[in-house]
């Protein structure tokens, strides 16, 4: 290695050489001017160096590396640092547990087959208490347990349409009288009281509990398989849920399950339908904003740590262009109506299907500045594809975040775009595996942008339709399937802050939000150490 | 949009928008005092653009990926284009079916389910005849067809050693006498011959192909197991291909059945096993070395179009640091006997099991510099893993290329050096799914590489162990499969002159190579062109 570098760097080797290791790369970022890691490689032949050389440049690209990573900037207080070698204990027990036999690293495996023996993972445990700051992409539908839905079915006045002889459920309507209409060939309306006696209340419970998840299909020969299945349940959802009665409990129970698990603020990305009264009647999308407002008064009135919710208003995106003009004119009455609650605009359903972003530009630019873009792109493997492209799009529209952006590692460009212009990826390693973009969550994609330190959240998206946890299975995948080895609390810590960060909350309320937050999670980690304390004099 | 960027940008934009697309980027390439990309839209409100700023600035940044991705140096020829045209009509029939029904799109399955179907793919049949270059990456007992590595269980004075009955082959030895050694229990030696009148000779021929494959088994539950089964096959054809006389009969059938593949040029990594005669002695490592080098010569002969084939030392890397010092020290010998031939060093073997790389750097070091390293490194999907860590070792110990680097996508940083210190990939994308890194192609790390321009070949691995085609079958997936839909025939020129370009051949050489392989990419192209206007003609 000596010999050009012994002319360029050899005091600065040797000045590297007395600093404990961290400090190297210090060095070199305190020091700009001098050359920087590429020119120091690139001018050195490396088949020359002495073992010593060796050593001390492995160190230096080993702590460049950990000073990139997402988390980096965190800087643990005692107690954290405390609690973090508890977490880390349990983390590197698993993950070694994993390379000894890798059939039992549940990253390894499809969720639907390992969510009881993650259940019992002491490490799930851990994550499961943390609070996590924002759930920033959930769906109007799709966040409540199936428990809880199931429970909603118990409502006076509900109907159930069925066919194959009362085999399979196909619709749900509240009304006063059997409803009339048949959508469905061969399809029987009765009371949902009748179907719960004829079937038996428990069977019907696990029925229910079946048809309104992916269960137990973990392997769908296609991600289209995957999104029609999901489809089918959103749809059978509506009839139940669109109930103008019962929309705004949905919501509520919904805020009570993210909050369980350590979520303080929610961002729903809701189609907005006009919801139906008793007797068929619709009411107009106002009213249904107005219920979602109602609710959340209610519940942040029942529970002060809670922080705020808002929401994204995101029609499906399976329409021509005209129709997004009317979107977006909807959007900005409903802005102009409730200004501090309907803050976003994006469009939903499956990018393969229908137009690209790039057809609907001219008028997705009406929207007013102030309302911001948090579109789904790039939910694909289809690398060239225009879904693929959604992502260019997404970006030049002005996006202030990309739900999901599966592919955006193949686009290194967008990444650095991303970054620069501050754009977060929603990374939801959970849905991204029942909707088949891919089996192991070690080649999760959001690997690259935890190393690159693009700006991302931890979130879920439909967490009900896999019985999972609202948020905490997916972070649990993610740092113990997706991010390296090594990341630990601070890790956690910026992906938790991220989560304000990155909502659509202003300045202030993000002060806010960060304050209630943080309160939290000093609790948590207080109570992580005492409990560690505890099991130290318990051995004693 | 307008706001800061009128002061800044208004004049670059209105130049673009009277620029062909293409070459609005080339006028930022051209113009590098001029605000960058990032700079252009970081100082941008992109929710205040026109539809029209919005398309200029679309395709801005698409034209920046168009001319960052692998082969955007290439200038097509204008028989080159008409070829291309051809090809592109072939990839978008497959990606676009692929499209409609994802089930029907080879790339999404795993290779043992679409051997056959692929083999039928017109856009296979073009790929399997083009001129590739080098296939750099080859191990010395996995590059011939199992149908090839059957015939020679012909040959005289072979014994078998068989367990359950006769059931199972456990091993082979040729011999003038029975051997009575045993290392199976309940191994019984007997004459191929005897074997094949008692099973059959047609049931033995099948039983053979499965046993020298990793079929049936397209999913094992983990990479280990994997591992496992793969190093049975190599294990049971040690007795086989070690024999003196065979050794170099192999070899020649590779370079045969590489060459009928379009490879004109192969670096085999060997162990160099002291190869035995038929009284059981051993030659020493030397006379395998002369075995290879005779064999070359007789095939250089008879094969004027071939270019050449070099060997790398690939001893077994699961031992000890002082054994891998006796590497050195024999690989430094054999390069003295042989400069031309024995011109690389590497180690082979499971990455997870044994020592990693930086235990072995002292040692490593003292290899002359003039023998090029070619290390396997990063081939796993434990992020953060010692293994994972074989990348940076590999990098900082001043390595050419790197075989497979699965995981270097995880490590910006690394991707980045190898990228300024011009080390080339050597992609595997079949090894990779066949050992359970990867199931789908579409998610195959190296996109990124692509994307990025990182220094890329494609390989095989052990070809014969998955009855693929020596290369064909891996250009076929990481041109439909990996690389963006719009990657054209300059991604595959770039690819097949890359393998030239990173082999181990000295600056003249390469020289010569090219040559030769250009005479062979021209009668490739020239021939998809007739057949392209015959067919035109046919149609009139």
């Amino acid at each position: 290695m000596a010999v050009q570098l012994a002319h360029r760097g050899r005091s600065l080797l040797s000045e590297l050489a007395k600093c404990a290791t961290p400090t190297a790369a210090r060095f070199l970022h305190r020091h700009p001017t001098e050359m920087t890691l590429l020119e120091m490689l690139g001018s050195t032949n490396l088949r020359r160096s002495t073992p010593e050389d060796y050593r001390i440049l492995r160190e230096i690209v080993k702590s460049f590396e950990r000073y990139s990573g997402v988390g980096n900037d965190i800087q643990l207080t005692l107690p954290e640092r405390s609690a973090n070698e508890l977490i880390m204990i349990e983390k590197k027990r698993e993950y070694e547990k994993g390379i000894m036999d890798p059939s039992k690293f549940a990253p390894g495996h499809h969720i639907f087959q390992v969510l009881h023996t993650v259940k019992q993972s002491p490490l799930f445990q851990v994550l499961r208490k943390m609070p996590k700051g924002a759930a920033l992409k959930t769906h109007d539908t799709s966040m409540c347990s199936s428990r809880a839905v199931i429970e909603m079915t118990y409502r006076e006045n509900l109907w159930v349409c069925t066919t194959h002889k009362g085999c399979r459920v196909v619709e749900f309507r509240f009304a006063k009288e059997k409803p009339k209409d048949l959508r469905h060939e061969d399809g029987e309306w009765q009371p949902m009281e009748k179907l719960r006696e004829l079937r038996g209340e428990e069977n019907l419970r696990k029925y229910l509990r079946v048809r309104l998840s992916m269960y137990p299909l973990a392997s769908f020969t296609t991600n289209a398989l995957a999104w029609r299945h999901m489809m089918g349940i959103f749809n059978l959802l509506d009839g139940l849920l669109q109930y103008a009665p019962l929309w705004g409990d949905y919501y509520y129970n919904a805020l009570k399950e993210f909050y369980a698990d350590g979520v303080q603020y929610l961002e729903v990305r809701s189609v907005l339908p006009e919801l139906y009264c008793l007797d068929g009647s619709r009411l107009p999308k106002r009213e249904t904003v107005q219920i979602y407002m109602d609710s959340l008064k209610r519940f942040k009135q029942e529970h002060p740590g809670f922080i705020d919710s808002k929401l994204i208003y995101a029609p499906i995106r399976h329409v021509q262009p005209e129709v997004v003009g009317q979107y977006v004119k909807e959007c900005t009455e409903l802005n102009k109506e409730f200004p501090n609650f309907v803050v976003g605009f994006d469009l939903v359903g499956q990018e393969d299907k229908g137009h690209p972003l790039s057809k609907f530009a001219e008028e997705l630019l009406k929207l007013p500045e102030h309302i911001n873009f948090y579109f789904h792109a790039g939910q694909t493997n289809w690398y060239g594809s225009h879904v693929d492209q959604n992502l260019l799009d997404a970006i030049v529209l002005g996006t202030k975040r990309i739900s999901h952006g599966y592919t955006i590692t193949k686009h290194p460009i967008l990444m650095r775009l991303a970054k620069y212009l501050n754009i977060a990826l929603e990374v939801c390693p959970v849905s991204n595996q029942v909707l088949q973009l891919g089996s192991d969550y070690r080649s999760h994609p959001a690997a690259t942008l935890i190393a690159e330190n693009v700006p991302m959240v931890v979130s879920s998206g439909n967490p009900g339709f896999w019985r999972a946890a609202p948020l905490s299975h997916d972070f649990y995948m993610a740092f113990l399937g997706i991010a390296p080895m090594t990341a630990d609390l601070k890790f956690l810590k910026r992906t938790a802050k991220n989560s304000i960060r990155y909502s659509s909350l202003k300045d202030e309320g993000k002060a806010e939000a960060m304050e209630k937050w943080k309160k939290e999670w000093d609790k948590w980690v207080a109570k992580i150490v005492a409990e560690k304390d505890q099991a130290l004099e318990d051995k004693k």
